[in-house]
C-alpha cells in the first residue's frame, strides 16, 4: 500500500476503518473517487459532515432525527394510543417498510445484556416508563428481537409493565413465511409448533 | 429506506454510488458513521476532499502523484535506464510491492481496445515515444496486462520501437506460483508449454 501518493493512502485508511471494508475494497474505493466526477465527490463528503451536524434524536422516541421531535412522533395521524417498543432505529425503519404498524415508537437504544454490562439503567426503560405514565397509550408492542437478549428485555419489560393498565403484545415468532419446514432451526421450530394459533 | 431523516438519506444515496456497494451495505456503512466519532467522520470527509484536491496526475510517468513529479520520477536511486510500460496506476503499485523492479514506469492509462473506441492517440502512447527518444533508456519492459487487449498494447509498442536501438522485454507469463497444473486454464498451460526455459 505504501507505494500510493500520500493523500491517496489516508483515503485507504480511513476507508478501511468502515465495517466490512478491507484494505483492497478500500482501495477500489479510493481509484474510483479519484477517476469519478469532482461533485460526486464532493457529495459523498458534504453528506458525511452533514450527517454528523443535523441528525440527533428524538426527545420522544429516541429515534434518529434531524428535528428535535422526529416526523414520525410529530404526525398527528399516527395512532397515539399503541407504542411499539424497539431496540434501534433500524428496527423502526424495518418495520416501517412493511407498512404495518400506524402507532408511534421507543427506541432503546439497545437491550439488557448483563454480559457486556447493559442493566435497565444503561437504554431508555425510564423513559419508555414515563412515557406510558403521561401519554394516553392503550397497546404496547414488544418489537424487541427474538434473540436471548431481545427476550430478556422483552421480559423485563412485561414485568415492570404488569401493574400498568396497559396492553402488551409481542410480536410473533415462527416459521418465515415462505420457509421451508425441513429447513427451519429446531428452536424455532418448537416456538411455533407451541404458539400455534386456531384457525 | 424512505423512513430515514433526509441527511441519512442523503449518504445512503451517495455510498451506494460507489462501486459494489449497495443499498443495504450504503445503510450499515450510514448508520456505523452516524455512531462513529465525529473526528474519524470529519477525516473521512476530509479525506476525500483531499484526494480530489491533491492528487495529480505525474508529469513524466503520468502515474498518480501529489507533486508535479512523482517520488518514483524524481527519485535518483531508480534506475533511469530501465522502463516498465503499465496499463494503469494500480498496476505500477503491484509492481511496487513486490521490490522486484527498481528502474522508472510509464503509465499508458489505458490499453488499445478497438471495440471502445480507444486507439493509439487515446493513451499515452506518443508520450512514451517521445520519453525513448530522449531519456536515455536501455530496456523496455512491457508489463501490460494478458488480456487481449493488452496482449494487442503490447504488440503494437514492439511494431512502433521496432527501428529504436532498445531492448524490449515483456513480462513472463505461465502457471502462478503455487499453481496446480490441472487447475491451469488450457490457453495459460499452452502459453506455459510454448515459453519454456532451458534450466
Amino acid at each position: 500500500m505504501a507505494h500510493y501518493p500520500p493523500s491517496i493512502l489516508n483515503l485507504i485508511r480511513n476507508l478501511s476503518r468502515l465495517p466490512g471494508i478491507g484494505e483492497k475494497t478500500a482501495e477500489r474505493l479510493a481509484m474510483h473517487i479519484l477517476r469519478s466526477p469532482r461533485k460526486d465527490a464532493e457529495n459523498l463528503s458534504g453528506s458525511i459532515l452533514e450527517l454528523k451536524n443535523k441528525i440527533r434524536i428524538c426527545s420522544m422516541c429516541f429515534g434518529l432525527s434531524d428535528k428535535d421531535v422526529c416526523d414520525i412522533c410529530s404526525d398527528p395521524k399516527r395512532d397515539a394510543g399503541m407504542l411499539c417498543v424497539v431496540e434501534q432505529p433500524a428496527d423502526m425503519v424495518a418495520i416501517e417498510k412493511t407498512g404495518s404498524f400506524k402507532g408511534r415508537y421507543h427506541i432503546l437504544q439497545g437491550v439488557l445484556s448483563p454480559m457486556d454490562g447493559v442493566g435497565p439503567n444503561d437504554i431508555r426503560i425510564r423513559e419508555l416508563l414515563s412515557r406510558i405514565a403521561k401519554e394516553s397509550i392503550e397497546e404496547v408492542v414488544l418489537a424487541t428481537s427474538t434473540t436471548v437478549e431481545g427476550e430478556a428485555t422483552a421480559s423485563y419489560l412485561v414485568e415492570c409493565l404488569k401493574t400498568h393498565p396497559v396492553k402488551l403484545t409481542r410480536i410473533a415468532s415462527g416459521i418465515p413465511v415462505g420457509g421451508d419446514l425441513k429447513y427451519v432451526d429446531a428452536v424455532t421450530l418448537q416456538k411455533a409448533m407451541e404458539t400455534r394459533r386456531v384457525i
